[in-house]
């Protein structure tokens, strides 16, 4: 019987034959992550550990993105406790101030991940990288720690749901309502420690950073990675961002599933994640009127190029409700540089945006838009949690880039193409 | 006797004749300003006064620039407190979202405050319409509900020190450095409750935003207001802010001072104020070698077009310290897009700067670039109190926008034109 993706990279680090699902190898890894919340804690783990030092240090990323610029104290002196250990153990890929971009889309775009490669990090949303072809999941900070010291970890091999995605994407339909919809048809265990693997012949009309966007909310439906194939665009993405000699990486021809789940891509609307949870998925003309106080464009998930590229194509020339505040994240540095470029920001300023600098910010509640009791927001994040973005009573909808441009233009959720 | 500014100013607003400093007058109010701080509190006194209703909804300006966009959720319910007033008052001029800009930069621009305007700020750094010839002054939240209610308050008239500056800048001496100079001369208590008024044959050198600067940090010398003459310089600035029909004002011939003080203004070099007091002022080439952690450009007191150009004209083609967090905050969104147009973010980002939206920010340790402990910041703000900025451990420095370029550039305090 042949692999599967992730059966297929995980052999590739490991030592150990893999036969089956549900058995545990140990694997060796490409590159560990963390960022200012949890590497912190990995650092106390690391010390506790009393290793000498890191496995190597070219293979470690530390990227404080959450809270900053530092929102306060505490998270000033997190970076600095960050900061200090990178420089103890010369970290090369150690980030903050002007360098940091959200970590999931700073990685990608620095060729520091890609395909089959086994990457982990203390972030849930590291299975991002599996867009390019990586296995790569989040853990907690003492495993990190341990990973940091040993290079080296240990994975129960998960069991795979293929995604087969037929069909062609209409004009305002993204790869983030293709996820929304599956997570909602799926639910948000439906995939407990399991990988998605997603196939079918609507692949080649998703770019590098539409399927990040997907794989980047595998673990929305519990999933312990979200794989894409690796393929020419897979390896032009790649090579963009300085990283050769990258191969085409596909299933094989008699893999195990343990599910298959398909989806007719044409056809499908704008798809809405409502309160409060990922799973409570509507079509966007299927919502009563919903009134919103606050977009946010941003995060691991929506902050790249081709996300504010689709924001802008609906913002030019109109203006932002009064009502509604529209917080523009560029995901990292070289974005919001590109952005600047081809005049999105220009865009989003003249409608009355805030443009932010790069930052996890509101996604997690951090900081940068935070809601209060009673306050609607419509987000292109990736958790719409009781309280995620602030206050308990505080609702978070989320959508696609289209949609946030358009809700942001309208003051309410609203169809891309009615705005 | 004569008159000086400031008994000029509060005679046209007074119907009790002015006769000499430290008499009680009461003073009709030209505009009326809270912030997202401190409007809350005022509103809460506001509606334990049972007004029915503010004094004139076209003449008073709440805005919520401190915490946002909004750093967390108390700081978002304050808004919403200030947010739900302003439309139960149909408040002409409230300003949150993508229309917020630093009050002090954000009121001259839309020509909201200007020449012999009496204006109250629940805000220390109200006295910076001064700039402009308005008598303005910072209040308790209380006295500015009592304003919003009556559109009448009262004043001690003050003394007034005249400040006589005599001489031409230097290349990258600015008016942020006069004021720091005069600071560093007469203390930080050296005009408590008296007017600083300005004069000498500088003064045609110093644009309106410049004037703005000094007047800004009239308060850091105990100042109650800070006065410049209204000239051309003055009337072409409002004019060009859409503010008509202002005229000519200078003080009398014979006017009363209770102290004059000469600066020189030719020869001057940069000036810094060390922590932890604005007062403690000396010459950039005096000081030994200060390390930096961090530079923040903007603030009421600079974060002005004309300060981003002073910056971005040394930034351009050099690169931010690799150990320096260099953040922009213009001021306002207009600014932030003209800074853009000319290409001046674009140079700020080339740099690895990081560019935030228009908030105080870090400038009160509110949030968008806090310190950690042992963390040395060259700020172009215009306080420098212990911990002002964050950790009780942290030391804060005070510059011009010209010393905070070259301070990101060299990792430590250095003249401008040393880098």
């Amino acid at each position: 019987m042949g692999k599967n993706l992730a059966e297929k990279i995980l052999q590739k680090h490991s030592p150990e034959e893999i036969k089956k699902p549900g058995q545990i190898i140990p694997c060796r890894v490409s590159l560990v992550l963390a960022n200012d919340i949890t590497a912190p804690l990995a650092v106390d783990s690391f010390r506790k550990m009393q290793a000498p030092r890191v496995f190597d240090a070219d293979k470690i990323a530390l990227v404080c993105d959450h809270f900053t610029p530092n929102k306060d104290i505490a998270s000033a002196e997190q970076v600095q406790k960050v900061r200090r250990f990178a420089r103890e153990m010369n970290i090369t890929h150690y980030y903050e101030g002007g360098n940091v971009g959200v970590e999931h889309a700073l990685l990608p775009e620095l060729g520091l991940v890609g395909p089959g490669d086994v990457v982990v990090g203390a972030d849930s949303h590291t299975c991002t990288y599996g867009g390019l072809g990586a296995f790569a999941t989040g853990m907690g900070s003492t495993d990190i720690a341990a990973a940091m010291a040993l290079g080296e970890t240990w994975f129960k091999v998960p069991e795979t749901i293929r995604v087969n995605m037929n069909g062609s994407l209409d004009e305002f339909t993204t790869s983030k309502d293709l996820i929304l919809n599956l997570i909602g048809r799926i639910k948000v265990d439906g995939a407990l420690y399991r990988a998605l693997e997603f196939a079918g012949d609507t692949l080649p009309e998703l770019d590098a950073e539409a399927r990040m966007t997907m794989a980047n909310m595998a673990i929305e439906a519990g999933g312990k990675a979200g794989l894409f194939p690796v393929d020419q665009v897979t390896l032009d993405y790649c090579r963009e961002h300085g990283r050769l000699g990258d191969h085409l990486l596909e299933p094989d021809g008699q893999a195990g599933y343990c599910m298959q789940v398909d989806m007719q891509v044409s056809g499908m609307p704008p798809q809405i994640a409502c309160p409060h949870l990922p799973d409570n998925v509507t079509g966007v003309d299927d919502l009563e009127e919903i009134k919103v106080d606050q977009v946010v464009l941003g995060s691991c998930t929506n902050g790249r190029i081709s996300d504010l590229r689709q924001a802008a194509h609906i913002l030019k020339d109109r203006k932002v409700n009064k009502n509604v505040r529209f917080i523009v994240l560029p995901a990292t540095p070289k974005i919001y540089a590109q952005a600047l470029e081809e005049g999105l920001l220009e865009i989003f300023l003249k409608a009355g945006g805030i443009i932010g600098p790069p930052t996890c910010g509101p996604c997690l509640g951090g900081h940068m838009g935070i809601l209060a009791s009673g306050e609607t927001c419509l987000a292109t994040t990736n958790r719409n949690f009781k309280g995620r973005m602030g206050s308990l009573e505080s609702k978070v909808y989320l959508g696609s880039p289209y949609v946030a441009a358009s809700t942001a233009v309208a003051g309410r959720i609203i169809h891309p193409a009615r705005v």
